[in-house]
């Protein structure tokens, strides 16, 4: 998946990495307005119980899963040396992790204060699944190629599997997101409202947000293509 | 995505087309236990509308999804000249497209009859979304590289696209079948129960299936390796 490798597509990855950014844009404000709008708000302490639960959704998508995807696409859109580019790369990976693991205590909080049990749902399996492989790649990869860093034949035959550990890493984190969107929605019992078709869009920016950070690794970039 | 390009994985993609299969007869095998033991069986016309609706995860998940992954990896496990495997992956291809439109037409008449509404959920917009692209690729695919064919030049230029387009209805196909997943056990009323974790592991198996077919088309294959 390096870039070189796919020079075979005649087109270049800025493009795409503008799409990214408004499908980002797009995605965030329909998660607030859903969870602003409909859901009440938010809230640590609350007797409003929902208020608790919506820090979930907000945190995993809003401060883990969109930025993971543009920190994905820092190769491409930030200039300077790879180190720099390394650095940013696992920086916000690590910022974004840790809104993950807020978010998820968010969730366990709010069952817990409503005595509903944990981890029974595809959806919880998916997400734990997630973040844990997501805390096991950080690790390695700052260990093997930032520091101390293996030597270079070692960096080379890992580096493909860090490309490709990663890229089912932020496949897992959107089928987390729409396993929970789909979730929530039927929970909610919804049918055809204006609420329902917030949420359903949300899931496909989402979607089309994760497609066009997939393409924007697969296409040469301006700075190191 | 070219193996070509990924000489760089030091594996060949031998081992992994076993994993592959051996996670979808699991698959296949979780898929049958749950609606033949757990949900009563198959019917096309029935009292019972529950043997409807079986017909739908049965048809999308082990005459539609499990295929196209099957069928993805020809080009590692068929041997015999590229247009031989063309052949293969087209022809299957149309198969499994038929048995995703059956199973379309399962759901439709489940709703008809028992007067829900189609179509609000996440789960169907993104299932709508993977069965018409599907179609459109496969056509374009079948004029472009089969019969009449493209130019050499232009086949070079498109083929990239086909394969990139190409896994992202696979990821769309997985991402369907998950929420579909969630959405049944969410309707079911599930939380801890045998059925529960068989729905969830299918679930997990499906994910492990598609990642290890993904794995396949990025190593080295013994034909064309």
């Amino acid at each position: 998946m390096a870039t070189r490798s796919h020079s075979s597509f005649q087109f270049s990855a800025f493009p795409v990495t503008m799409l990214a950014h408004l499908l980002a844009i797009a995605g965030t404000t329909l998660v607030l307005v859903w969870l602003l709008h409909f859901q009440g708000g938010f809230a640590f302490k609350s007797d409003n119980k929902q208020k608790i639960f919506n820090l979930h959704p907000l945190l995993m998508v809003v401060g883990y899963l969109i930025p993971i995807g543009e920190v994905i696409m820092v190769y491409k859109t930030v200039p300077g040396t790879r180190k720099v580019q390394k650095i940013f790369h696992l920086t916000l990976h690590f910022i974004a992790l840790l809104a993950g693991i807020l978010g998820i205590y968010a969730v366990f909080k709010f069952h817990h204060e409503l005595g509903i049990p944990d981890m029974y749902s595809l959806h919880s399996w998916l997400g734990m699944s997630t973040i844990g492989l997501f805390g096991l790649q950080w690790l390695s990869a700052f260990f093997f190629f930032l520091w101390p860093r293996a030597e270079m034949p070692a960096r080379a035959s890992l580096a493909p599997w860090h490309f490709f550990i990663g890229a089912v890493i932020f496949l897992m984190a959107i089928l987390t997101a729409e396993t929970g969107l789909v979730e929530k929605f039927s929970f909610l019992g919804l049918r055809r409202s204006q609420e329902a078709l917030i949420m359903n869009f949300t899931g496909l920016l989402i979607l089309l947000f994760g497609v066009s950070v997939g393409l924007t690794v697969l296409l040469p970039g301006n700075w190191i293509g």
